[in-house]
């Protein structure tokens, strides 16, 4: 059995990060496995413990730290995030393909480790419509709003980093978008080569 | 305007290459021009000089290779086959997605040109159906054959050097996975960022 790709959807503060996997999990021709992340933040209205976040104290979140027990983690706005490394790992090496919903910060963490992992920048249509977004939201104050927007501008250039770059203009092309980059990526060859020669060369031994 | 994207379609002889190329041409959502190979071989029944390729004899195709006219060329099983230059570029400049439906030997030297094509690697279900496609062809004698397959064993090793791997083993569904992969390549940061930065940073200065 062939190992799981592991997909990093990140992208500023407010572009709509979790509207989108939501979106994408709401569909049934998905085969991902959404890692769940660990925040010290506080829960938002309707968020649910072990649903959308591991809501943890920051000495429980530092004492994780300390044993090594993240993919990656970052100190965002005051609140830790982090990505607990055992989950993904045990599902990547039993086939599943698992999809990791994470700021920018940590995205880099995560290719330092996962040099095959697929980054997917998910990129507001314009910055006006990302300050709309945190705006709307409410659960902010105006510098820390400020401070996410200068943040987004060096985030926004740093795509580079990035495999492929989706606009959340819309959400449900976002998602087509995002589910025509995991198909493609499972006809890539440094995944599938080994079984492909192994199919084909084998069954002409048999064959002929 | 952004740079089309150059994608290459390769694999063994025998394989399907023209099969899934015209079957691909046919569906009215593809937005890619295919250029058109010179080769020394004689037609095969149905070909047509100028659509199919540009029939030459070997002393013009030579000409062309001591002008520096092609991309790549190879000799193939005693014959000549290469793809115009000229038509290739103007067609990239001008933003148009362009397919070269090549062999192999072809291939790596487009590599060598133009190291941010696309390739996608056509693979037989097996080389006992590689077998029978060469047989059934019906063109080629049994050391011909024979020499085929030989080639097609070093060539499906050397799929490594492909972006991806496409099973040809039902036509519509392989060209359905070449359709995504060239949707996919569209959204690589490496052919949007600049006009993606652009966009959403400049809409910022005027809008704020």
């Amino acid at each position: 059995m062939s190992r799981g790709i592991l997909f990093v959807l990140s992208g500023p503060s407010g572009v709509g990060k979790g509207t989108v996997r939501s979106a994408l999990f709401e569909r049934d021709n998905h085969k991902l496995i959404y890692s769940i992340s660990a925040t010290t933040r506080l829960p938002r209205a309707g968020e649910v413990d072990g649903v959308d976040y591991f809501f943890k104290t920051r000495d429980e979140f530092e004492a994780m730290i300390n044993n090594s027990e993240f993919i990656e983690y970052a100190e965002f706005v005051g609140n830790y995030y982090g990505t607990p490394k055992k989950y993904v790992e045990d599902q990547l090496a039993a086939g599943q393909d698992v999809i990791l919903e994470i700021e920018v910060q940590g995205a880099a963490q995560v290719h330092k480790m996962f040099t095959d992992a697929v980054f997917i920048f998910l990129a507001p249509p314009s910055l006006k419509e990302l300050r709309k977004r945190l705006e709307g939201r409410g659960t902010e104050e105006d510098d820390v709003i400020a401070g996410r927007l200068e943040t987004a501008i060096r985030e926004i250039i740093l795509m580079s980093e990035y495999d492929y770059a989706v606009i959340n203009d819309d959400v449900q092309t976002a998602v087509d978008k995002i589910q025509t980059i995991i198909q493609a990526e499972h006809y890539r060859v440094k995944y599938i080569e080994d079984s492909l020669k192994n199919k084909i060369l084998l069954d002409t031994l048999g064959g002929n």
